[in-house]
């Protein structure tokens, strides 16, 4: 039976209470000072590899939509992440953490060193954008609806517990929270419109889930590797590589 | 044999001197005053099909592309076309131009009434930016090279030949002198410098091969429906519809 807009909000709230990656224990980890130099510099490499394939995400979104106003809302997101004449962009923003942490940005960059099981996940994210419909591309993008809470207590546990951490180094953090209130009541909206029955609810719900999965996936594939008993697989990052010049010669 | 930097721009000219659409017969009718109203809407309202479609094939380009910096250089061609807050963009040009040939902009917007054949034609555009390697995508966007002179003579054709054209109906052409040249001189470019064996050189002119061929389709299909003795396909546009309720009334 079809939901009621209020219940299936409430429905998809639930999914974030009982799925987002803030539950993740490396996410207490971080935030309350406990990782080491190399596990932030870990999270950084990896997490870089999310944030890179956000824009494509959204461009793969778009050249699936035929309405131009659709188009010209969703652009935004590109620009957040990309960036423009008067805003150097997340990507830009998230290398400037990379080099506070001591990471060389051109290596960061490069995505050498991302774990295959992060590659895995987030190419998966592109695919499922590229393939379903675009009622579950904008309904995976929902995770937004719980990120404000995760940035704000990062922002506030990386200050309190890490030398490195400033709001030069943290201004991806702000500019997020700032940027994806917008975008996310706009998805949602579409959402809980264009969701109209109780089979396309279901479809909804069904992608916010695989998105949660997609960011868990990828703390678990760093906890496995970099958390105490790490083991780290082929080919991905090693502790000491990478490196700044001035944090080699330190 | 890998072809030197100007004998492979020359071959790439060459095609465009020998394939691009400026040389079917029906460009010069539109231009030379030929065509009947009918005739032009026909054109307008299948034109719009191409025109709708570049910007999602350019966020398919932009969703295969990890460079950040090649995604930023290639997202104003996505702004051209949707517009931004002080641009209202080609696709609002182009409905102009469909309210100024007398038809009914939703209608045009609509797509229906579109020759199958254009939509085969612009569809396997899509597809073909979708699956192939970026080189070819950005070589099959050289057309843009050709497209200077025929916007050129059709702004001149048409004001010159037509009631109905002035500079407010055909700013879209116009617009598209402006911009057309900063895109093309950059693909160029990117085509010279990544086509560096001669295997690549031969995609790079297959594709645009391709794409010329992409334009000229629709132009025969046009021309089969719309051009005595033409023989309009079922379900596509039909005189007398679609039309602006003024145009109806007079």
């Amino acid at each position: 039976m079809t939901q009621s807009r209020d219940a299936f909000e409430a429905r998809l709230r639930q999914i974030g209470a009982e799925r987002y990656h803030d539950l993740h224990p490396f996410h207490d980890m971080l935030h309350g000072g406990g990782c080491s130099p190399d596990q932030l510099r870990a999270w950084v490499i990896n997490r870089y590899y999310y944030q890179q394939a956000i824009p494509m995400k959204d461009a793969a979104f778009m050249s699936r939509v035929s309405d131009p106003d659709l188009r010209r809302k969703w652009r935004s997101r590109i620009e957040d992440h990309d960036g423009t004449e008067t805003n150097e962009g997340g990507i830009r923003r998230w290398l400037r953490l990379a080099e506070a942490v001591g990471l060389d940005s051109d290596y960061v960059a490069s995505t050498e060193g991302v774990l295959p099981a992060t590659r895995f996940a987030v190419d998966a994210y592109l695919r499922f954008v590229r393939d379903k419909s675009l009622l579950e591309a904008v309904a995976a993008s929902l995770t937004e609806l719980f990120a404000p809470k995760i940035h704000a207590n990062r922002i506030a546990g990386l200050l309190q517990n890490y030398d490195f951490a400033d709001d030069y180094a943290l201004s991806y953090f702000r500019n997020r929270l700032r940027e994806a209130p917008k975008d996310v009541a706009f998805g949602l909206e579409w959402v809980l419109v264009h969701a109209d029955t109780a089979e396309k609810q279901d479809m909804a719900a069904a992608a916010l889930i695989f998105k949660t999965d997609v960011l868990w996936a990828q703390l678990d594939a760093l906890w496995g590797a970099y958390v105490a008993p790490g083991r780290i697989p082929p080919g991905a990052w090693q502790p000491d590589t990478g490196l700044l010049l001035a944090q080699k010669a330190s």
